[in-house]
């Protein structure tokens, strides 16, 4: 299942709509079969690692519990059944309405030996944004904030460009590809004019760019100049003449509003239910507050460079309204790191 | 010279205005005396060291030069070649004008082998304060900042008790006993009368407590009440009536002004006058900022909890004037540690 389990993690940022799911096939002790859900969420893995091995009598490990409806391919419990497969250990099972129990089903009624819940915590964790998509109607997010030893993103002058080293950019790039998507708000479009793109990593799947921008009053030539590269989606309010943004090649989604910005909580389901099932946050402060006042952020990745800024720099998270500590967001510490000459830590929600 | 490394150690923080030194006595491969500066810096550690053995033809290892002067303990070099010692391995010379190569000469003309520079680097890193108040008349300051994830140390509404956990104080507490002062602005005073001793950590010599403040318009009851246990030095600007204070029990100190503050500069020179070689600034964010933007801040140590205030909170860092990236001071990481629910990391001087 271990094996399994790294396979799946293959997936990550690359696979949705569907989960990234990891399959082993063992037969006396030797893996016969190994495959994991391909690029863009098909083939299933259960199916990549039946290709062209003979499985009768095998044990498949599979971190997700196999489909058992028919979708734009057969359902993987029948391809197992078809293999003649013994045996089936599932790390935990699929929320789905269309399988939630019915892939369990049809393996026992066919006479498979199914054994489930093994290293379930560490397969829902890895499968984490496909099940929060499923029950939740939102994607799993994470919010990454790099800053100076004082939280500081920007300073005064707005000079936001290497506050962190190279090391820490690469390790985002590696992030953003293991996400569906990068997500920022407007006013880090209009500092900075970014592109989000994923470099220097030759991945072959770039992660959707998404803004969150109410009235789209926004330059974003870069994102535009790079729409032949990755898919750039635009969130925005009530009532925007999006014309001028789909003759550029981009896509928009009308979200509701909340005063004057949009909602986190429209702004989220917007994306589950256009499939994305990961997000990567890289702020700005107004975003990064709206989506933690909103219990929206499931992990949060702090790179910190040990610049001193000063108070009138931009603040990593923007005003947040709260009135007693008590009150606070709080996560919980996964996982600190050097990072050439910065710091990495990696905080969950408890 | 590990061993005596290690020995030096112990005095950090209790034997000020000396120096921290440690020496150990070997014979034949055999460990026969070991000695540390003691409490209030005398008597000194190669006296330590000797007492109540005979070190004919042996080696003292001692990490800084031995003193040449007759200041209130006869020179230490004269106690080495009393007791016949064959060979003395020095870590660093010592820059006190009183001594400055005197005590090894003086050992080498009474025929003892001399050797310097074993483990120099190390030895400078814990002698640092004393080092910094002879060349630089100036102590070493360590900056300790505890803030949310976001870079705050109070909400807006001035709550900042328990932003850390338990933990992480407790950690504190054993850096203040580390330090020869704890050093708070006027602010954090007026803000959370503290009373900044060493507590629940058995200590028998407590830090003296330092707050900066122009005009000493501050309550301090907490301070006041605990002078028994620590002394209190304020450090105030120019025509202020200290009388009250004086009469309390606290010792104040005028300093040069600069605008309506306190040169900071100034401020450390008093310090350094009065013997203290190890400083652990507390905050707040504008004393913080001020020693920053002096360039009199050696190590920054944060404890960082996954907490999120947001920009309504008190920065950790107050206003520095930065232009530009280029000039914000920039510290090395030291050390990460994770401390109960917290996040440690130490950052020193480049
Ligand atoms: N160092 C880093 O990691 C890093 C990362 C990102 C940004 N930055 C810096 O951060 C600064 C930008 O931060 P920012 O706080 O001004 O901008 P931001 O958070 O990127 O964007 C805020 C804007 O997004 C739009 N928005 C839509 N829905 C929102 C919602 N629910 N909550 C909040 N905003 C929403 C609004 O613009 P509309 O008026 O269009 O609706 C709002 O003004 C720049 O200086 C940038 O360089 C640094
Ligand atoms: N979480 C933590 O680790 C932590 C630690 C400390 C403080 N805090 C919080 O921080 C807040 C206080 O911060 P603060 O920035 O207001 O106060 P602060 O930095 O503690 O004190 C600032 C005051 O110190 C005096 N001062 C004298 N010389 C100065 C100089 N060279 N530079 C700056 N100040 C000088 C001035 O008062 P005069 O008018 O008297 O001259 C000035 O207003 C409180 O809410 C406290 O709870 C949190």
């Amino acid at each position: 299942m271990g094996m399994a389990l790294s396979l799946g993690r293959r997936g990550l940022g690359r696979v949705w709509p569907n989960p990234n799911v990891g399959c082993v096939i063992v037969r006396d002790g030797c893996v016969i079969g190994r495959g994991w859900t391909a690029d863009g969420g098909r083939p299933h893995a259960e199916t990549q690692a039946l290709r062209g091995i003979d499985a009768t009598g095998a044990t498949a490990y599979v971190t997700l519990e196999p489909c058992a409806h028919h979708g734009k391919t057969p359902p993987c419990s029948e391809a197992l059944i078809a293999a003649k497969v013994a045996r089936v250990v599932i790390a935990t099972g699929d929320p789905d309405p269309r399988v939630a129990g019915k892939g369990i089903a049809m393996l026992r009624d066919a006479g498979l030996e199914v054994i489930t819940g093994l290293r379930k915590a560490e397969a829902r964790a890895d499968l984490a944004g496909f099940l929060l998509r499923i029950t939740q109607n939102r994607p799993f997010v994470t919010l990454k904030l790099a800053s100076s030893f004082d939280g500081r993103i920007a300073t005064a002058t707005g000079e936001s460009k290497w506050i962190t080293g190279p090391d820490s950019r690469r390790m985002v790039h590696a992030m953003r590809a293991q996400h569906d998507a990068v997500l920022v708000g407007a006013g880090t479009v209009r500092a900075d004019d970014p592109s989000l793109t994923v470099r220097d990593l030759g991945v072959s799947r770039q992660p959707v760019r998404v803004v969150a921008s109410g009235r789209l009053e926004i330059d974003a030539s870069q994102l535009v100049e790079t729409i032949p590269q990755a898919p750039l989606w635009l969130c925005h309010g009530l009532n925007v003449d999006v014309q001028k943004w789909t003759d550029l090649g981009a896509q928009t989604f009308e979200c509701a509003v909340q005063g004057r910005q949009i909602d986190p909580v429209d702004l989220m389901q917007n994306l589950a239910n256009n499939g994305l099932t990961r997000v990567f946050c890289e702020g700005g402060g107004s975003l990064a507050a709206s989506l933690l006042s909103a219990g929206l952020v499931d992990e949060v990745v702090g790179f910190t460079a040990g610049a001193m800024l000063g108070a009138e720099g931009t603040p990593s998270i923007g005003a947040m309204g709260l009135d007693q500590l008590a009150d606070a967001p709080r996560f919980e510490l996964a996982e600190i790191q050097r990072v050439g000459a910065d710091l990495m830590h990696r905080w969950v929600r408890p």
